[in-house]
């Protein structure tokens, strides 16, 4: 098991699409929100990488529409960290309703690190310090 | 002066652009989001107006952008109803970097009442109990 | 092998996020683009089918980000009806640069059908004409 | 008279929102739509401006929501160069549908020249070849 964080996401006006719910294309921005906090509460903030020349790119995503939810709904993003090799990472996700718990949204996201070039980077050589923090918070 | 409510929003990823701030078009956005938590903080919150009939479209906004804010940035949004006629009613709003105080954005926006044809409305006629608390929000 | 159909866009500043290039998030919408314009091309406008009771969301997506696509790029978003049941339908897609070829993403859809109540819907029984229709654009 | 641009968009079901109608946040897209592409039209595309180390944000905007849009529409935004000083520039805009003529919505912007570091600079010091084509376009 991975270490997980969860989120809360207020569902807006402006995410609502004209069949009354959230737009199926909010979920993988949801994905982002929780990514980022996830590593906010950890010792490498995202924005601190990026300052560091360390880029992460989504290289795959994937999701199911399981319930819609609704404008005014606060939604739970949770998100795990189940993979990390030193060169590639995965998140799952599960976005459930605050209120119900019903579940409205699961996936996951790949990931690879890049440096400024675009070139891809193994995190374990480039910055070891990174390596083990991710090495332990993917091996929780 | 009117009734004012404050809310907090975290810079997302997706809201940057490659000038690498929020992107100026978030901020109406983020104008609407502390207008639908003003409302949800009131005995009228919005998702029970509309489910009731009442719709209240934006028919007119201005904003000044005054300095960047930045991803992992905590905004807080200040909406205020600053005039309500019965007919119509205005906000402005004033969006300031959590940490440092330093205002990002500043704003208004105009609202009528319309019902389910499209057609506009006084919500003093319409809806009087709805209309009291308006002015009672925007008398403060 | 399905029907195809192909539409251009062009990639907007408001799409880019601070690493440069089109936002991960935009392709699913890029997906939606180009199956709203397949259907647009076919005697099932999309539009219409909503306005007859019939809906049509999206309850699995998979992506693969394979090659950025930067401010003022067009690109070319291919979809491709690949399969329908008569109650659900899936479409793969294919966005790549206009100018280079490169492939910048691919993915599928899944999608079912549903009434005004959220009910899930056997479009042959409901719609038979539209059922032919899907059947032979499936069937290409 | 400044020069003029029209460019089309087509409303998308992701640009919706619950009222059944294009989301009032997606115009000021829609104005630097047009704008990116009125730049694109001249000799001095925004890219390439932008690759020079010369960006241009937006300092201010207003609009006025006339008519709704709705999905599947096309719209036509003409964008028109107002002004210009050597230091600031403003657009006005003007959104229509296609089809019926209907205004839906009009608007200016204001916009400024920084550098990398983000400090304001005079554009007919700092290039002027492309002071003469800004101040041609705005003379027309």
């Amino acid at each position: 098991m991975g270490h997980k964080y969860q989120t809360e996401h207020y569902i807006q006006y402006y995410e609502t699409d004209q069949m009354g719910c959230c737009h199926h294309s909010n979920y993988i921005r949801f994905f982002e929100e929780a990514r980022s906090r996830f590593f906010d509460d950890t010792a490498m903030p995202y924005a601190e990488v990026e300052k560091g020349g360390i880029l992460s790119p989504v290289v795959a995503a994937e999701m199911e529409f399981k319930m819609p939810c609704r404008y005014s709904d606060t939604v739970v993003i949770e998100a795990e960290l189940i993979s990390y090799s030193g060169v590639r990472f995965s998140f799952s996700y599960r976005i459930f309703n605050k209120e119900t718990g019903d579940i409205c949204c699961t996936g996951t996201t790949k990931h690879c690190f890049i440096d400024g070039t675009g070139k891809v980077i193994s995190l374990k050589k480039k910055d070891p310090a990174l390596h083990d923090i991710m090495t332990a918070l993917a091996g929780e």
